[in-house]
């Protein structure tokens, strides 16, 4: 991020932008030539792929079973959308049955969902829903911003057709910026979509004239993130992205056995977890907000608490990007057994 | 940029953010507690501001006599804005009594201006604009992307409600945060608004719930330009704000006498110069193109040229933070002097 900055029209620019793509093409699991970043935070992702893919009076169907699929809720009511939700308890995820049969009974014209929920820890996998919902004729939207980098995506092998992200989680890199990636049947949606979007600085149709051969001026890029995150894709790229999956996997495995030993469950089903946030369950009797703050002061361990439904009855532990080690599964499992004894 | 990244809620965070912002109080010239930075580009900033304050409908008033003032059009009427402008050639300014007898006029809800043109090199002074929209009860918007830093913005004492600008022109920070301040009345101004803004990312009640005592969850901000935004506005208190701006007036008034000695004349009129920005005429004969060129090619000086109806007719050279330097100055008008004998 320290390194000389150039200017947001710098042939120099477009060629970081050029490795940035292939990178996170590799991240995502897609072919998808639409693979950019937009220059904001994860949500600023989540407010591009409303704002250009879902029209005012579009029904829209979302598979609401956390927080981030209310905050999607919420931005594509900004929209205007007419919003059908099909309801779960925090935590859960979507059979592939129950799944495409409320697809089809709906009949949205964009379906979204949350591949890596980081309110509950729950990985829902976009296979069926992509499926179901090319049958009706809708587009797919995925939340992937505590997946990306630390578990597959499968963009391309589920069929999304939009997915957006954060930096900051498992790709290990500083905040800033949201990569996104658009599939051929989502840039012909775009193409063809009749209104404007509202939004002017996420509008995608200029972004691509700005990033892609013309190279119009947009706005200027914010080039220190660029350069934090070409790096950070390049260390991926070293590690080699299969086996940064499967780190993150046996990692997080081996903190759900330490959590055992020590008396301590998890709150989402085994199968349906994140590799890259844990959700345990905390035990009856024991202060959630007493344990976090020991495990802050004595070893200087930040781990989240749950919140909404799920405020109290669990922990939120990140196990991603550099942070997921054996080494620090093995410290925090420690620290964390002393600390419920105490608490 | 490089310091050990904190959380988005953590008190040091926070303490970060409270600098920051008596940083730019004095930047802006106000006492505006709502001063704060939005986590995107300049241009989220002016999004921000249209945003939140152009209701569908309103009448809105811009002054329009420049690329920024056309953005701002262009924005204010995805918002459904009900647009009147009051048009110019590009380099020119509004005086006192025109701008005043235009908004009695047209007695919009909203009036915008640009304070700093960076496509034309113009400033527009904000005193009489603000009086006579205070008048008709409306709003006062100011662009302040290329003063911000390097020249009064008198935020306070010409009575700009809402005024936003850039981190990468005179503040000399890397580009990624847009800075943003509301007068009291333009809180008012929002409390009461009646329609929820279609953005989630850059709604002002939103972040200020986030950035103010309650420090609710909004998004992820990126916390790594905050620390260089941090440095920055360190360096200028440092300097001292008032000696900044002498700086950038010397040198901005010995750049135009150098251009002088060189056979090269201003396309602003004197007294309505920018000092951070300087746009001199491209002379009958000389190429612009092979100009920029050598200066780059031979120098590693990059200006810019004009574009839109200025294309051809004029450079664009940055006189702004660092590299506002008598020094810088007079190796840029040797280089640009010998440059023109040659292209």
């Amino acid at each position: 991020m320290s390194k000389p900055i150039v200017g947001h029209l710098d042939p120099y620019f477009f060629q970081v932008n050029e490795e940035i793509r292939r990178g996170l093409q590799m991240c995502f699991g897609t072919k998808n030539e639409f693979t950019m970043v937009i220059s904001g935070t994860g949500s600023a992702g989540m407010e591009t792929a409303v704002a250009n893919f879902i029209e005012p009076g579009m029904k829209t169907g979302i598979f609401a079973n956390g927080y981030f699929s209310d905050r999607l809720t919420e931005m594509a009511r900004r929209h205007g959308a007419d919003i059908v939700r099909f309801e779960k308890p925090w935590g859960e995820t979507y059979s592939d049955a129950e799944a495409a049969a409320w697809i089809a009974e709906v009949k949205p014209a964009v379906v979204a969902f949350v591949q890596a929920e980081t309110s509950t820890g729950a990985y829902q996998r976009g296979h069926a829903i992509a499926k179901a919902a090319h049958e009706v004729g809708a587009l797919v939207i995925a939340d992937c911003v505590t997946s990306l980098g630390g578990m597959p995506c499968e963009v391309d092998e589920a069929g999304i057709d939009i997915a957006y992200s954060g930096t900051q989680k498992a790709l290990g890199c500083p905040p800033g910026l949201a990569p996104i990636t658009v599939s051929p049947r989502g840039v012909e949606w775009l193409r063809s979509r009749k209104s404007t979007p509202v939004t002017w600085y996420l509008d995608l149709k200029l972004l691509l004239d700005y990033y892609e051969s013309a190279h119009r001026y947009h706005h200027t890029a914010p080039i220190s993130m660029f350069y934090a995150l070409h790096e950070s894709l390049r260390i991926i790229e070293e590690e080699g992205i299969e086996q940064r999956w499967a780190r993150h996997k046996s990692n997080h495995e081996l903190f759900v056995e330490g959590l055992k030993s020590i008396g301590i469950s998890m709150h989402v089903a085994e199968g349906k977890r994140l590799w890259t946030l844990n959700t345990p369950l905390v035990p009856e009797g024991v202060s959630d907000a007493a344990v976090r703050k020991t495990l802050m002061d004595e070893h200087g361990i930040e781990i989240a608490g749950g919140f909404g439904p799920l405020a109290g009855k669990v922990f939120r532990i990140g196990t991603m990007g550099y942070g997921s080690s054996p080494e620090n599964v093995d410290l925090l499992v420690r620290a964390l057994g002393a600390a419920m004894r105490r608490n």
